[in-house]
């Protein structure tokens, strides 16, 4: 049996050489675009729309879309809503189409769209996640949203989270160093994960701005099976029918 | 009293998001180039000369320069030396002037030029590295040359070993996560270096090439008190004036 192969991706800038469009590529951007985004589908979000500048947001929001947007965290003036997973409660979301542009995870969501599927990792879905790869019995990229291009380690944590839980199924294999690395990493520090996170770039970041209440959220497990999936130019649910 | 800052940077091709003139530069390539390159310093070589490409490599060659140029590991035919330290032998070196080009390690030399001085750093010469940035008291960014600018485990954990020595200096801190993560896995891997190093995927490229006699030896720490600096386009011996 021909095995399936797992790679990580720390940045943005580094995909042009990890790209393989037969992959499923997961994106994830823990703190906080993809822990949001995946919360919004959970509260019955209908699409989400990312796009990569804020011209693009602010001409979504004038012709009456609702638009999410934020820069280095902080929310825009012209937005309905920032990038705080509690931004969307069910009230606000169920049953729209909301528009989404972030610093870091838009970009990486654009990027992905070469593999053969694109979904939104968080560790609010992650166990649904490694089930479908899995299933699918394809190869696995996971890229890190990153800062700004550079490394950051909620992102790569997860990266090692989910890889683990894939490798668990004899049918697939690492030869990625970045993959044994943050799996590594993870298993060091998992035992304390939110100890952890507390050194991080992001969560001083984040605290500097008030916004770091959602930390401890963001490292949940299995809030959801829910995965958004990549479609065209938007992300919808991926349902049992792919 | 202003510190320092460290930062890991862990690809050649994430250099633009790191880059600062004011740093100390450490290129590392630990399998292998530069642990040849501070093995030829200690064995007596003048000056090596990093050129990037195989052709320029060649047209030294042709002028009567020695060179060494290898590519993905192999020896290039034209060439006096491959990529393995122990072709540095102090018969075959002391003295000479030496042509330089590897897959990955000279891109990276080439590269760093921006930053205030370049060194070349191994676990060969790691505490005198360490002791040297302590006492030039300036920023510190290590370079990992990494795989076809890929992540890569061995340059990483030297960075993570070297960022730990100068840590322990108080004048010294990182809010890097490239760093802090490279610090982490070092301190989780450290009891065990080799054992852990046995899975990385250059050694299965080195194996394969029956290249993997230099493992142990590229992770054995302080050979020599000798650090290659870059003086315009060589290296040469950092001597106590600068």
């Amino acid at each position: 049996m021909n095995k399936q192969k797992i790679e990580v991706c720390y940045s943005p800038a580094l995909f042009p050489y990890y790209e393989n469009s037969d992959a499923i590529v997961v994106v994830t951007d823990i703190l906080r675009a993809s822990s949001a985004i995946v919360t919004a589908f959970m509260n019955g979000v209908e699409r989400i729309i990312p796009v990569g500048t804020l011209e693009e947001a602010k001409a979504f929001k004038k012709k009456g879309f609702m638009v999410a947007a934020e820069r280095d965290g902080i929310v825009r003036d012209f937005a309905d809503f920032g990038n705080s997973p509690y931004n969307f409660t069910p009230e606000r979301v169920r049953g729209n189409e909301i528009i989404y542009s972030t610093t870091n995870g838009t970009n990486a969501i654009q990027l992905a769209s070469s593999g053969s599927q694109v979904l939104i990792g968080a560790y609010l879905n992650i166990s649904a996640l490694a089930k479908h790869i899995r299933e699918a019995g394809k190869d696995l990229l996971i890229l890190c949203a990153g800062w700004k291009n550079k490394y950051n380690l909620e992102d790569s944590l997860f990266a090692g989270a989910l890889s683990q839980m894939v490798l668990e199924d004899p049918g697939f294999y690492t030869m990625c160093d970045a993959t044994l690395g943050a799996v590594d990493l993870y298993d060091a520090v998992k035992g304390d994960l939110l100890g952890y996170i507390d050194k991080v770039a992001q969560r001083h970041r984040l605290k500097a701005n008030g916004l770091d209440d959602v930390i401890g959220y963001c490292h949940e497990f299995d809030h959801t099976d829910f995965i958004p999936v990549l479609e065209e130019n938007y992300l919808r649910l991926l349902r049992d029918n792919k």
